[in-house]
């Protein structure tokens, strides 16, 4: 099994079978890795997360969770998580992002950039990428639901795992962020093993 | 201006121009309805929760609020709400949501089915149907992440209304699911009117 890096401010995308666990590592802390998946069979099938906080009555998935699809179909079952904090309330940062919300001038890289460019050999456009799954995002809602973006709780070496429960194409990103990363922008690193 | 009914466990869809006003009235109180826009020009733009919590910094919308699309452009905006509580976290309730959660046997109504039915005529399939935004639906966020379905806040004769910013197709439904309208399914009423 070998470890594969992701460069800061950068993407991957990768087929995945089903059974098939996915280590996501943070190398150095306090980094974000947006995730998504499709189903291999018919990129119509998506990870969601509307079903999945239905299915598991939470907004902060952790150990146990399964994540559904649209179909609420099964897609993926955390299996470990040393950290216990991630967002699925947000998209992934886009130009528009930087542009609306921070006044950058010109390109900024972007987790939707780099999901578009990854995921397109696999026919999967932009319009069809949903709400990211922000593995190690640390994102608070207060009780008047006003929503804050914190510092990851990841430290150096932590991680997440998850099982694919059927053939996936997926998209993990080194979030380009600022504000999401303690403003330092980092690599993330992967492991991939057959059961 | 005429006033139309949702009948209970149904659902509509309809062409909004840019700067109509929707008015989405509960006439029995504690009744919620999923309401879900695409941009007439072109259905892969989507309305998009993450984008919209993104831009405004919160979860639960009200007035002045502007709902984003996955494009990050301004689709509609909230310019009366006597509620003042909704919800953008799930998913409307589908077949599989029945099954799965309330082990009902056999077909049961759901949101799901009645945004597809009356979408279909626009060219729009059920892989198309993002998180809806669910007009008067109480949701609650414990501070561990866990989610509570409360009744509705929405009292008889209570109302929301949206000002498109652009030119949409729009699908609304009387919601089906027992447990998020009180346990008594009630039908919808909504006003168009021009600028």
């Amino acid at each position: 099994m070998s470890r594969e890096r992701i460069e800061p401010q950068s993407g991957r995308a990768f087929e995945m079978s089903r059974g098939e666990i996915l280590r996501v590592i943070d190398p150095s802390g306090e980094q974000v890795a947006d995730f998504i998946a499709f189903a291999r069979a018919d990129p119509g099938e998506w990870l969601s997360s509307g079903r999945t906080f239905d299915y598991n009555n939470t907004i902060y998935l952790t150990t146990g969770h399964v994540l559904y699809s649209n179909r609420s179909r099964a897609m993926l079952t955390i299996t470990a998580d040393t950290v216990g904090r991630h967002d699925f309330l947000y998209t992934p940062c886009s130009q528009e992002t930087f542009d609306i919300l921070y006044q950058v001038e010109g390109h900024h890289p972007s987790c939707l950039e780099n999901l578009v460019v990854n995921l397109r050999p696999f026919g999967i456009d932009a319009d069809r990428i949903p709400t990211t799954f922000n593995i190690f995002m640390n994102v608070e809602v207060a009780a008047d639901g006003t929503l804050g973006i914190l510092p990851p709780r990841s430290k150096a070496g932590d991680y997440l795992e998850m099982r694919a429960e059927t053939d996936l194409v997926v998209g993990l990103t080194a979030c380009s962020a600022e504000m999401s990363n303690n403003y330092r922008l980092k690599p993330i690193e992967f492991e991939r093993r057959r059961p």
